[in-house]
């Protein structure tokens, strides 16, 4: 059986590339390869674009992209949009340099705040999907991961947000610091986590001062990995959920990621009387992308 | 001309491993190495040490050691001992097992430190070599490196110490997170530092909140690497500041530790109106040394 898509959705992250095969709202067929933008040469994006989806190019179907595929390091470098303003604006996206006459693709823009300095690819394709659902959402989007973005949400735009660096920071110190004796690869038990989590919303400090007692408790007192795992996440979130108050305190809040790693913030957001509701990110990606694919065809 | 020490003093830590030929409390030579306690396995110790000491053997010296070569992960697990206390018993000292019968190693004990959970092993021996100098001394030793410790000193004991992992942090964050296209091995801008200092001091969650904002001003405004690295500096060691001010508001504080590093801490407090006196922390661990062969002397 062909597949003949009408057009063609693009998730390209730093690790991950995904595709999908489209009909108007429909998935026809979904693919997905490990050749992200953090391995990739300006010149190796398009044979890895192909790779996955060169018999779904008969029509030449435009091919809607969001994440680090618009990055400096990039296939093209997307602009980026200065908020406040609306998730998305498809009429701004790049259109990368392309060898194959079947390939017509678009790169969305990112968003960029200017006090504080910050930046975004690829959530705002997220955060476009969930407004398509719920386009008078007045609150705060919460979107964990490597990099985690508190994202302030009215009148259907983006109206500034804060980068928090949990993810990566958590994986060096747990995997490379001396830590790396105590922690490692251990999963977070779930006790240690919310204690060092309510601690650390207290007392901000911990989650440079409570660092180096995890390996003197583990020499000293016996503290197990997951403890460890348990307890360095939970100064680290907690003292993200201290600087970002502002945005989740008496607000509407809607964490969106990873299962596993979105029930972590809910149940520190919890213990700290802020009930979040979950959801996961994977559909919502899709969900922009298709808000994106259909403003392109009314402006094109 | 052959070198009959009656002692040899070792420092061996984590990356280095240096010894002298000493007559009382006078260097004759001195040597070093990269055999650091954290590339040997539990039987490369001897052979790393003989390759440095074994012309110096003829006379069964008391060879003295401090550092990490008594870790766990060392050549023979040197004991805790528990603050408050003074900072050396070399009654303590640890045989590691030899089979060379030249050699007489004593590996003394660290400190350790209940609540909050603490440890050391090196810098007890510095800071025995400073109160050899100033008895009387009573206030607070800031020793910056890898790790950085705080340490409380009166009655010619340590009091209570904290363990900060500033350096280390700082390392894998400017070299291996997002932020090392920003920053890498660039050195610390003094005026970003300072500024990036006080505002830590003030909210110390900028040492977590304040990272990302780092690449994006990077990417929006130009931010050059000797800035970022200023600002990643004076961001995690003004946080640190603000956990250890209980240690160094109104008290007498001195800086021991390698004079570039050192002089950032110095800077960083001053500016927060604590006069801290710099000293140079090598010849201190030589002077800590010397205090405990003495009283091995004594004891045996």
């Amino acid at each position: 059986m062909v597949v003949s898509p009408d057009w063609i959705a693009v998730d390209w992250g730093t690790t991950r590339l995904r595709v999908w095969a489209m009909r108007g709202a429909t998935v026809i067929e979904a693919r997905s390869s490990d050749k992200g933008m953090g391995q990739l040469s300006p010149d190796g994006f398009q044979p890895a674009l192909l790779e996955l989806v060169s018999d779904w190019l008969d029509t030449r179907p435009p091919v809607i992209a969001c994440g680090m595929v618009g990055a400096r390091t990039g296939w093209a470098e997307a602009d980026y949009r200065s908020v406040p303003c609306p998730p998305l604006d498809p009429a701004r996206a790049t259109r990368p340099p392309v060898s194959d006459p079947r390939l017509d693709v678009h790169i969305l823009p990112g968003l960029s705040q200017i006090d504080p300095p910050d930046v975004m690819r690829g959530e705002e394709t997220q955060i476009a999907g969930f407004l398509a659902e719920q386009p008078d959402f007045d609150g705060t989007l919460c979107l964990p991961g490597t990099h985690c973005k508190w994202v302030r949400i009215a009148d259907g735009a983006v109206q500034g947000f804060h980068t928090f660096m949990t993810g990566e920071v958590y994986s060096l110190i747990a995997r490379q610091s001396v830590l790396r004796l105590t922690i490692g690869d251990a999963q977070p038990d779930a006790v240690a986590f919310l204690e060092a989590a309510a601690q650390a919303l207290a007392n901000p400090d911990l989650c440079h001062a409570g660092l180096f007692p995890l390996r003197a408790a583990a020499l000293l007192n016996g503290l197990d990995a997951a403890q460890g795992a348990g307890r360095l996440s939970g100064l680290l979130i907690g003292a993200e959920l201290a600087a970002a108050r502002p945005l989740w305190l008496d607000r509407r809040t809607v964490i969106i990621g990873a299962p596993e790693l979105a029930a972590l913030y809910q149940r520190a957001l919890a213990q700290a009387g802020a009930d979040a509701v979950q959801m996961d990110g994977a559909a919502l990606v899709l969900a922009g992308l298709t808000a994106a694919r259909a403003a392109i065809t009314r402006t094109t």
